[in-house]
């Protein structure tokens, strides 16, 4: 495959002074364009060029306008990083819409090396490429242009123009030269997917590389730009009718606890979670936990009620509203990859992600589009934040149209409590059934083994803040067992 | 001092269940209406009695709705803390408006153990006291709301209360108990200033303590929320007449360079720049540089010939334009804070903090009040990159009025260019003498020893790009050898 650019094509010094000012041109032209448009761009260089990447960037910066350009050269993960799944020191280097974003041994280039160095096995590799499919399709999806660039020289060449003064990266990519270049081939084809294929760029000459680059930059970014742009969807219509039989109905509403049976309960929690969110602590093991379900259905209180017993240095208490300007340039998922805890903390989510395939959807917010793919991108997600170790709880606070009026009506009286009702809140009321089916089609599509649903009813509030403090002991618990086994 | 507190006070079973309900609503209430308003609450935790900061801590959350308070619990700096100056940790922690921050073993805490276990002298206690005071009064000047309270109990009590588990922070504090307390009390009264009084609070008995931390944090609160909210300043009446002798009349913007001295030179400075800055990033010599000067006086071209031959991977460019609605519910300087480099990392801003006594002067954005203190604020921030080793440039690029037309007419020739100018450009023309006065107070106020500002005469562009390339190489060689000795 590589073979393919080993063509030995040059540009003269001539041919170069003469393309060089319609291409400097050409680029702040359509930097300058991006700037007004919606949509971020990645620019993505890899290979076995180590230092052309370097070359490349650096000219970027010289013929753009660097002030709208950010470069992120990835070398080995810090400590921080480290702490978080894998792909966590990307996200948060996303640009946001109308921005360019560089980014040199990335993700591709680094599965490539550290599988030809022999860091990882073919099983870790899989598991990589798998993740990178999935993370340029969820970019590409909400809108983010990738263009991927490998550059490849023959190792000669490369050993040529650095003479000995190969150090780092290079020599890394030199000293195992064939296993990189075998990793390369196969790499490429399995992450070449619509929206984001690689374009191999023969790396042998540097004009007649930079020129072919910056051609590329050029005619994908105008060619997006000259697209419409994307339409804002319209709300959806509101089903109406009798309400669907969901997996919500299997809830049992009726379940009630006395006040006795809840306090004993209570405090018998609260002494076994304090010593498992120590002992969590101790280990490094992080909690993500997220909090859905019908306004009033007491998501606050069944919070306070598992905070309780931990150190507030440990956990944070992030309730999700509408985003900031800045989260809104970016991908919805950013915010939350952003807000992912150091290892040994927890993050509890008051509203989440799922906001995607709930108040997006049913406010018209996401295209169906949108939100059907979110189900997929929401997986893959989750699936990261179990593979770096973080346990994840989603819990689904249930309550009958009924006692949600009545907690409404209740909220109104107290004072302290007014501030949390408003004529929004019986508004999203007439939505009820739609909401149903949303949530519905939400559980069933995102309920996986490693990342179940935890549907509670929450028509009595003892009964629910007891059944989610036991469900959270339980699996705090067995996440310790399984790393102590492994220690 | 401290004996004052060492009453024996009690708060009996009987009591405190009276008044929990009471202060939990009081609590709900002060935070509610705290989210309707524009200042941030800062709630600062030191002490000798560690464990019961934490207990408080704890009490907070509870009583409190933990979605809208922030713990944060400081202890040894991690490597990217310690890679930016002392205070970079705190500022990037600092809570939005309407949001309550709770901060325990932070810098006055820290300040005290580190003197007392004997890691810091008196001379370096005594810097970190003056910037303790400017680094609160410069929130406080903001509108931000600081209630500190140093949590007090004599040694038997806190080792009865702790047996023998005392860990961590407590088992220093505990070890150095005595000196721990003598460097507290003149730490205390020299860090008790106008707005942010220490409030010493007998922790002897939990519940006499949580009453009143509780009582304190609601009547501060409530005592501000009475207040009337701040009034936002109106545009200043700008000077007319003659232009004004000014420090920047010193400039002499007849300097030209010739086309075949100005390559000559460049290059030169370049091949310079390319060790230079190699070098600064293998020995984790970090730059912060900041460009400010008239509309089109080539900012933008200065710093593209400075980045030239440096490393896109380390380096980065940030424009500073109107604040994002996250950066303006912070303090002004935050923005800057959060961005500062890395080790061995460059940040370039074009325009800079500087804009508080420039645009925001002139547009009537900051009070007189506010922009005449800003000086005394900067001078602090930068003092402090000085002290963390960070070599920090600031330009002014001048240009005659008559040359900026010519710039503007001429960018409205070239299609790439025309997205620099607009309306808003000409109109600003009609503020010259007022910037010009602006200019000439800031430059005045704020050109210091360590950090002074290089005017450059930049009706030439040629002369101009030179210079600041020149003034960079110098000051980075003497930097570097700075470093070099120290080694």
């Amino acid at each position: 495959m590589l073979e393919t650019v080993e063509l030995g094509r040059v540009t003269t010094k001539e041919e170069y002074a003469e393309k060089e000012p319609v291409l400097r041109v050409g680029l702040l032209t359509v930097q300058y364009e991006l700037r007004e448009s919606d949509f971020p761009v990645m620019i993505v260089l890899g290979g076995d060029d180590v230092s052309g990447c370097s070359e490349v960037l650096n000219l970027l910066h010289e013929w753009m306008d660097p002030r709208y350009l950010e470069a992120n050269v990835y070398e080995e993960r810090t400590q921080e990083e480290a702490e978080r799944p894998l792909f966590w020191r990307y996200w948060r280097a996303l640009p946001p819409a109308g921005r360019i974003g560089l980014f040199a041994r990335e993700w591709t280039h680094r599965a490539v090396v550290e599988r030809a160095v022999g860091n990882i096995d073919e099983v870790e590799l899989d598991r990589r490429l798998r993740h990178i499919r999935s993370f340029e399709r969820t970019l590409t999806d909400n809108g983010t242009l990738i263009l991927k660039l490998w550059l490849h020289a023959p190792r000669k060449q490369i050993e040529r123009s650095l003479g000995r003064r190969a150090r780092g990266e290079t020599a890394v990519v030199l000293r195992h030269y064939k296993r990189f270049r075998g990793v390369s081939e196969r790499v490429l084809a399995r992450t070449s997917h619509e929206g984001a294929i690689w374009n191999l760029v023969e790396s042998t000459d540097p004009r007649y590389r930079n020129v072919t680059v910056v051609q590329m930059i050029i005619s994908t970014l105008a060619k997006r730009l000259g697209e419409s742009p994307r339409q804002r969807p319209r709300p959806p219509r509101l089903p109406t009718g009798p309400s669907p039989i969901t997996v919500l109905d299997r809830v049992d509403l009726t379940k009630r606890l006395e006040k006795d049976a809840y306090e004993r309960k209570l405090h018998r929690y609260w002494r076994k979670l304090a010593g498992l969110s120590q002992r969590a602590h101790e280990l490094g093991v992080s909690g993500v936990l997220a909090f859905e379900g019908w306004d009033a259905a007491g998501k606050g209180g069944a919070i306070r009620r598992i905070t309780k017993p931990m150190d507030a240095a440990y956990y944070r208490v992030v309730p999700i509203a509408a985003p900031t300007d800045e989260e809104r340039l970016h991908h919805y998922l950013w915010r939350f990859w952003r807000m992912l805890p150091r290892a040994g903390h927890v993050v509890i989510f008051d509203r989440s992600w799922y906001g995607r395939v709930l108040v997006e959807r049913l406010e018209g917010l996401a295209s169906e589009r949108e939100w059907s793919r979110a189900y997929a991108e929401i997986n893959d997600f989750e699936e990261q934040l179990g593979e770096r170790g973080i346990l994840l709880l989603k819990f689904w606070l249930h309550v009958s149209s009924e006692e949600q009026l009545r907690r409404f009506k209740a909220r109104e009286k107290v004072p302290f409590k007014k501030y949390k009702i408003s004529a929004d809140d019986y508004r999203n009321r007439e939505k009820w059934i739609a909401y149903e089916e949303a949530a519905d089609e939400m559980i069933r599509r995102t309920s996986t083994v490693r990342a179940p649903w935890h549907l509670v009813a929450a028509d009595d509030k003892r009964w629910a803040r007891v059944e989610v403090l036991k469900t959270l002991c339980r699996q705090m618990a067995k996440a310790l067992r399984a790393r102590g086994s492994k220690k």
